[in-house]
């Protein structure tokens, strides 16, 4: 399990975005997936705690990932958008095989990365075959729009989500998460009624999706909720109050366990193997 | 809208499952619908507070129905199921036009009244033209095979729902309440891997759904979310754990607003009159 994952030349590296809670776990296998996305035990990664206001986020993760097996970790942490293109940062990010951003808040994370040099170095080195991972907000994040905060109820409410530019690693899905625990499933409706074309993902915690051009597997030891909006039509009454429930038809939903595969070509899911008909 | 509701000679009266916490609502939309379908202003009423252990609320049942036009409603409150054999309350039940089932406990409510005297009388009359309705656990009482207890949170989990028989005047439906409000897909969701033929309804609170043969609309302030799990298709480990996600591809959702429509028949849902496309 802790090899090198094969990389496919000229291919993007793999998103693997986590739901959160995922380093309370006793066995991250969430990280360890991570880690072996990043080219395994020997490993130089680097990880972004900008998003977090706590200032001991990425020495945890620097502690955590040297456990699981890397060699190097750098953290990059630029405390505003002149630092964020600071070429030394910049060239940490280019060194790297797997960039790791934390949770915190997603907007802050936006705000203080996009278009900065770090920014687009981080990109650069995803299409370059390079794995970004992220949990939480740091998962949020990787898409091109995100969910910047709501409200949490299963319902779809006309005022309950705020959508702003995440950090553009895909434009294939919109990624929520603590997706169980905070019962995000509304806000996560409400924004496909905006981007129906986006698949919405809805990560519960200690659960990942890695994310390859063709689709996702899932892991971990909460689901995934994906919602296919692409068939649906949405309403709202014509001069809706933000409390207005959205009507919306034909959606397709799968909840994906860990060993689940959803191809994003035919839009299909496939349970994991060794389960049953219930 | 304070009117009587056309009767079709031979088919069954409507069902009205209310998501709880409605009689809080200024304007209940809900019970003046239940009244309504009732046969309106001057109707004659049964409220069953059974399911209940607050000895106050077939009281405060009479006097809200009271208040919206009910000319007479009487309490059948069978303490045992003895008594719900008794010949008086089975004349009640035979009485009424509507027929309101409160909140409390559906598993009580069932076990006192399935199988006896005035159970069958409730399915007579309904099979007859009455209306029946019931909020919270009087909603989910309604169908055949009920949800009696569950967990929340919204990933359907191998034990997180407990299934077992209702007083069974609709076999459609497994209908859910309280649904937004207490995060309960995920108990829905199980359930429905169980039951894929059914349609699964979750009610949100204040939030009614007016069931007929063909199908049912939308009354209140929240919504309904619909789950068709025929096309589904779920999957446990061998030996699951009762904390195992499972996982389900294929469910069908829609989310449903006051004044959209459900048809059973062809499975597809009807928004909203004067909504436009979100």
């Amino acid at each position: 399990m802790m090899a090198r994952a094969k990389r496919v030349p000229g291919a993007p590296g793999a998103l693997v975005p986590i739901g959160g809670a995922e380093s309370g776990s006793r066995e991250p296998v969430t990280l360890g997936r991570f880690i072996y996305e990043s080219g395994g035990p020997g490993c130089e990664l680097v990880v972004v705690p900008t998003g977090s206001s706590d200032g001991d986020t990425g020495a945890r993760y620097r502690e955590i990932f040297a456990r699981l097996g890397a060699r190097v970790v750098h953290l990059v942490d630029p405390r505003n958008r002149h630092e964020a293109n600071d070429e030394q940062m910049v060239a940490l990010v280019r060194r790297a095989s797997g960039i790791f951003l934390t949770g915190g808040d997603q907007y802050r994370l936006a705000a203080r990365l996009r278009g900065t040099a770090v920014g687009r170095a981080i990109r650069t080195a995803h299409l370059a075959g390079v794995t970004v991972g992220g949990t939480s907000a740091g998962a949020a994040v990787l898409s091109s729009q995100m969910i910047a905060f709501g409200k949490s109820g299963a319902t779809p409410r006309a005022g309950m989500v705020t959508l702003s530019p995440g950090l553009g690693l895909t434009a294939r899905f919109i990624i929520d998460q603590h997706f169980r625990q905070r019962d995000r499933l509304g806000r996560l409706l409400t924004a496909l009624a905006t981007y129906p074309r986006r698949i919405g993902i809805g990560l519960d915690e200690d659960t990942a999706a890695v994310i390859r051009p063709d689709g996702f597997e899932v892991v971990g030891a909460g689901a995934i909720t994906v919602v296919d909006a692409t068939r649906s039509s949405a309403r709202t009454p014509r001069h809706p109050d933000r409390q207005d429930p959205i009507s919306i038809a034909n959606l397709t939903l799968h909840v994906l366990a860990h060993g689940a595969t959803f191809d994003i070509t035919t839009r299909t899911a496939t349970p994991p193997p060794g389960t049953s008909e219930a």
